[in-house]
């Protein structure tokens, strides 16, 4: 039944996925039972005509006049994204948001499992954060073969960031999660997601700006 | 000098600044002294032409066949987005990812500034986090008179979104930084980023499953 979350969807489906999926676990929370796409589409300012798009790759039909059963919809969208499923993921760069992601329980919820840390500081080399063990960035290929972790999630400075990607390359994750500004480059079978959060505020502090 | 900060800068251009300083400040650490914006635009893997385009935004001018002086390169994008300037902000939710970010010091070098968190949870109202202090939200238009913050920060559970998305709002700040993937609205003079790092996991994941 789950065939079509091997389909790869356009990056803008894929995130309204989840502003659905929020919409809806905010409908279940308050006990409503049936949500049409008019109503998703007046609340999350996106057309109706692309929700029903966006909705048509899951495995769920709506019914005319009463739309989608919100039980249903939640759980279809949150098994589609992948969220109900466990990635394994390695951390490189246990600093100040390596070390406050490995303790965001919030990314459990969303399917990712941090098993590992992986620094340069000897200070932390050999501790662990809420049970995760923090090992030497050297012993990363000898780790990865016992973890076998599908995603690295890079949280190192800049300066080490694009050694930091070809070593998790190299190491054989599918895929990267760069947390780092810096565009990073590695091999086409290797999956990028960049989620450069303090790029962010340049965004918003510009926008604050020219309202002034 | 600093005028041009006041003007409204293209999305894209302001997503692209951050790449710049990532990479001149790797340049920096390696004692380069020039660079010019045929040599970003190979690293970046952005266009030559529109990387002198972003750039004519600040007030930086490249010398023909050397380019831009590195250090200058980055003190002026650095400044030029802000992360020179202290912004001040309020944490809305001060769970998992709210407490997380209140550790996170890269925030602060990024010029954004935490002063105070807000919950509902009795177990840590009255408490500190990194010197931090967490009130009751209840208190929130109160505490905002005194910290006078210019931006609040959603992390609350989607199904407190909006209505902590209408408090921020009333409350006066100038922005609302909002990492829940509900899709919050308020009035036009509010700045809105929307950072749902969760949402990039159903990117990633789907990218995965797409390639075995």
């Amino acid at each position: 039944m789950n065939e079509k979350k091997d389909i790869l969807l356009p990056e803008p489906t894929l995130r309204r996925l989840p502003w659905y999926l929020a919409y809806v676990n905010m409908l279940q929370s308050q006990g409503i039972e049936y949500v049409s796409s008019t109503q998703i589409s007046k609340e999350i300012n996106v057309d109706a005509s692309q929700i029903a798009k966006d909705l048509s790759f899951l495995n769920i039909k709506g019914k005319t006049r009463i739309g989608y059963q919100v039980v249903s919809l939640a759980a279809e969208l949150s098994n589609f994204l992948g969220f109900h499923q466990e990635h394994s993921a390695l951390m490189i760069g246990v600093g100040s948001l390596g070390a406050a992601l490995i303790q965001d329980s919030g990314l459990n919820q969303y399917g990712l499992k941090i098993v590992a840390g992986f620094d340069i500081n000897e200070k932390i080399i050999g501790s662990e954060i809420c049970g995760v063990p923090v090992y030497d960035i050297a012993e990363l290929a000898v780790q990865q073969k016992r973890y076998k972790a599908d995603i690295g999630i890079l949280a190192v400075p800049v300066e080490h960031a694009q050694e930091s990607a070809d070593l998790l390359s190299e190491s054989g994750v599918k895929a990267i999660w760069n947390f780092t500004p810096f565009r990073i480059r590695v091999s086409d079978d290797v999956v990028i997601q960049n989620t450069s959060i303090y790029a962010h505020l340049a965004v918003m502090y510009n926008r604050i700006n020219a309202k002034k």
